[in-house]
């Protein structure tokens, strides 16, 4: 048995910002804060280049608590339990990333993308409560569909948003099922379904749940 | 072993129509030619009642031809697979049945449920083509859709029209999942999955590629 | 980023009456106090025509604390996790929604159909302990299942009970699979699978525990 | 490589009878019209004991007329696919095996249950067209269900009908899931689902389609 | 909506020792406090057969004390979770039912079996620690088993027990599958499905961790 | 009954290119050549805009025939089912689109969306045989693939190449699993999932062998 | 597009043999035989080291007919669909390995298993029949296992066999499922659920179906 | 009902290692604090080789403490909820066993892996944050996973890391999935079949979050 086994790696992968153009995100679940402090001190000791912001996903508020003790200046949203640091986004480039979702219960979700793209730096919107079984206020959003440079559509249930949103527009559609619903939801899996099966061509899905991967690619798409 | 088990007992349901108000359909996937020939010679002897139509579901070529050798008056509608015998629908009661779906894929199974609606005394209507990818073909039948006593939404793929139908009308709405699509979509579980979380409430679910079921519930709902 | 996306949309679907004929339910499952104080707060200040019922569903004593905190003179049932304001139902129009299931571990669910179709101006009656193990139960009510406008049948475990209602009548029949039972029940999937395959026509199903939505449904197809 | 191993074991376990009470059957499925000639040549040469019957399943026309080669003289019923050598069953012990289900499409593995038991020595009666879709028919077997020493009950689709049965004798149930049905049946699962959840206790179930298995269990349940 | 439809059935079966031969057992899983005293007063007013048992199943340590409020001579088995009124068994009759299983976590699922099958009057025995990784005690307890008149076998993770003891005795075997174990045990569908696929005929299963389904149908086995 | 319905509707999305930009691709598979004929025509004579490609997927042999039958110009690839009309892509614009996968066996899946992207104006390359059994390759391959606008990435069996080729670049990547492989890959679920789960951001999912959805996803990335 | 993406590469692994000591086998299913002539090509043409044996597997009749027209002197199995070039397997060397299974159904897998360890430099014995519902032959095998390098465990149905094999010895053990039996076997996943939760510790688990991987993981283990 | 088996059995198999050269490991999970002190007990009095480790596995904090109470000299490994009496490891032998994962998530799996082959007996060593997103940590590696006599690998999330490794190597890997992830995850689900399904051979899977049966195995291998 190796001794040095013994003390668990925390290593941060460094050179990802060179090779992926993006910092590698710490994902909190799961993570003692204690783990969570020796990973803050590590970026805060290492970070040299203020323009890359270092993200924290799943931070819920003892989490981010902890992670606040080393970088007091951090930016946290309780809701998307999301934290920043440092506090303020890059400035914008590329076009703006549109997102939409259903209602309150994928509001979370749906703001942990909108918070990545912008953490990213791009221009972001948010537009809520644009369910299929009310479509007069999607279709009231029309225009800021087409113009976005790419839209993530965020939906629990039935999870049939996002083939209506990529039916009204050209460009790329990331849908985020998530896991509210109850009964034959199966967490998230309806959802998943439905959107793997989209009848609208240029759609593409990440994880249940997964606001952050969405955002990122979201930001890729449209950092040109 | 009893002598009599060996004769595979075909017994038909004459309580039925005093029950239920309707004939026990054959459902004749799985049923040899001869197995069908000896249910329609019962059918033909036993009926006394000509304004009760006895319909046969799943009645591919082969088997409608043997059903017409012994009821060589029978409708019979290929691409439905749906023979009934009499021929002709009874006199039309209750209100209207509109059958709405996506496209040629999904078709016969619309055109099964509008059948069975027809041959229970219904008048009907058939909607193609009106999938979630294109709304203003949808929102176009928004009178029709309306003003009906009872719609039955058949979709398959992304199952998610009749989330989209419930959201615009009063009326009841029987989702009909198909097994159109490949890969995900898992032979139509996950349409059927969409479905039961519809997000708009009013919607309930029949098999997957039950067009005989939905167009019997959808009668029934009409009957009025 | 977009300022105003922080605050998080609660924007009540007011047209949906008009549309649909029933207003939006509030599913309080995953909202907090807060937030179901300040939608309890839009409609109290909104509501113009006191001849609707606003209903909140999976509104337990917490939540419903809340929610009488803004609507002091509420209706709320407990077991069905269900409120109403205002307190009365609407005048009773349409025919009959009879409710079925087998037993006080389904109870709550068949309350929530109940209440719904209730609250929609509906006669309601309550038919419990009819489960397919003790048939002598089930048939002794024969009479008033007969006699229904539309028949809502709660069901876990092996979810049989339906198959066996519809077979004796002949008035549409909604099926609502629990989440009752255990080991390979998997929380309601059994019963859903047994109801989507039930062998009397005429039967179709909403999610599990989805008694708001047989609810809806049952008093959709009472209405004429 | 062991030479040897490039012949194909078909050893018989000839040890059976004296540990189980009845010999191996041979599971035809899969095996080859020269595999099936080999091992009914071992077992012409071996039997010595004649009130032995030697059982194949899913013995297909044309699999049966390979073991009829070296077996002249033996019983085969072409639905249930079932083979005996010798053609005549064993003197009649035991109590009676009732088998029931359903209808016709169920009607293959319920014969295959009776065969079982019947060539293990036991009176059968086979009772079919009893679905509980259509109860009247069922409750009149009454009398012969509550008579039986063992019920094997059949049934697809829904999978409804043990419950039923079992919750009107103190009798134990065998219930066997078939693969009858379409879309959300997936090929048995859903009646096995039910099955195993079943409302009435005293009912335990074997694999879709096994009519073998639950007339072996059922004979060896009557034996006494 | 029916007033009376606001209290609660908890009617009893009092019809099911004639149909059945045993009286419907109390699943207190899910039941209050509250209810189940006033299933235990029902109980204890009603009865007026002294041989028949009254069983409660799932009665933790605050359910089996709210009926011992009640009835209070009542039998309580911790571990199993199961209580019964009166506490002496009924006299033995029929052959006797062993039970066996691998370990300390089949446990207590394999003492409900016995315990029912016991308080429905069959002389039992409990053989624990036969597990397939450790042959030689299983061997040695052969003749037990051969002896037996019905044997259930307990068993989680690979679920492979049934199959071996199946394989060495005549007596019919009802396999148990427990929820023990992780990771794809998947909560006792993995068990579940090994046993439904048992290489040996004469196996029946019922539900995960349902002892007292398996102890019901030994007792009635066993009841000649 | 409706007369008309009984035509069955085959009306193409002429506005289509207008809201998303392109046309409305057929899927050819479930479509008789009677019917792709008549899309065909209907193609034919409707089409103005020649620099607008319709797309056929899924047309295999036969159906491709059928189609060349109406529009003998068009271009076919029979590996990848794929056909377009008129033959040549319009003029390339935009970003260059990569496509990689392992091997032979996703080969065709990888063409469909090579193909795709070409015909909506793209630049295109094709890299084979880069599986992560074998990293040298791909690792060979990280200029080219550093360059591209957007990635498809095809994968059977483990589904792993998205995640790693996603590790080395900032591009989009679009994940295609495939039906390839066998037992436990259960027809591309295994990769499917995979890949929902990879560990590198910016990673989104289309559905089972989709490599049209892919190719269009791509397109759109690209058309900056 | 790029032009030479027309041409599908099928570029052989050159460079595993020095990384893995094996060459890359390859998986006929689903190749032409115009890709396996060329394949084949390549190999006869490019191979310098005659003590490495090719591997090709799921090689059937009219594949193995298409390698053998460029490689004349390979060696086939056709129960097996295993072919080798050379047609000689290299010196013995390492421990030996040794393959068990229950039966003719699963002896097509086992046979793969024993042929690619052989073909690896192992010594092989094959033992057949050794199912779990006769252990009396299974333990007639004892020493044999025991003495064993490597144990190859191959079994369909209910998968029980690996956990009683590695309960008798110290060796590791590689457990195969099978695709062999019916109805809630899925088609290999319930023997596969099985072996992952073997009660005995030392098992791990190939792919269904998998006798190569499982030969392979074999010779590794036993190459010291 | 037997008087003795109201005393539940904890039996240790003292044969074990005389058949299987390993103790058997006493799974905590499940197990009382009572329980562990009486198995405890029987290990301390009964055991006189001192040179076999007794492995406690799944041993969280205040069952570690109960066992300590008895057994006051283990060694207690927190993270890896692994306790072994006596507490120092046995002499190694045989050659070195690698572990290998991908982060601080799968880290106490893996931990769990090299305790138990190093308590077997072997030298270890566990390389962290070796993930596929960063294939440049893994490639510094190749020089000590080629020199492993076995390699575990442990992996999360989308599970490809074994198919990574295994492509770089001779030696055998025994890949373990975790349940880490979220959503598309299903607790372990995805990374089993990813892992099932490798593109390289030589890769056998054990249960999710199996570390102990990964390190038994991997001791087996690297015994000679």
């Amino acid at each position: 048995m190796d001794e040095s086994s013994e003390v668990q790696s925390l290593d941060f992968d460094w050179d990802r910002p060179r090779r992926r153009g993006f910092t590698e995100a710490v994902y909190c679940e799961g993570k003692s804060p204690d783990q969570l402090r020796e990973v803050a001190r590590q970026i805060r000791d290492a970070s040299t280049d203020s323009s890359l912001a270092f993200l924290f996903t799943r931070a819920d508020a003892p989490r981010a608590a902890a992670l606040k003790e080393i970088l007091p200046d951090a930016f946290h949203d309780e809701q998307a339990q999301f934290l920043s640091w440092p506090a303020l986004p890059p400035p914008v480039t590329g076009t703006r990333v549109v997102v939409a979702c259903a209602g309150t219960s994928d509001w979370k979700v749906a703001r942990e993308a909108e918070l990545t793209a912008s953490y990213m730096g791009r221009e972001t919107q948010l537009i809520a409560d644009v369910g299929v079984a009310g479509l007069h206020r999607l279709l009231s959003h029309q225009e800021t569909l087409r113009e976005a440079g790419a839209i993530v559509v965020v939906a629990g249930m039935d999870g049939a948003l996002p083939s209506v949103v990529a039916g009204l527009v050209e460009v790329p559609v990331i849908a985020v099922p998530t896991s509210v619903g109850y009964g034959a939801a199966f967490e998230g899996l309806a959802a998943l379904l439905t959107m793997m099966n989209s009848c609208a061509a240029g759609v593409a899905v990440v994880n249940i749940d997964n606001g952050y991967g969405a955002g990122v690619l979201a930001a890729q798409i449209t950092s040109g």
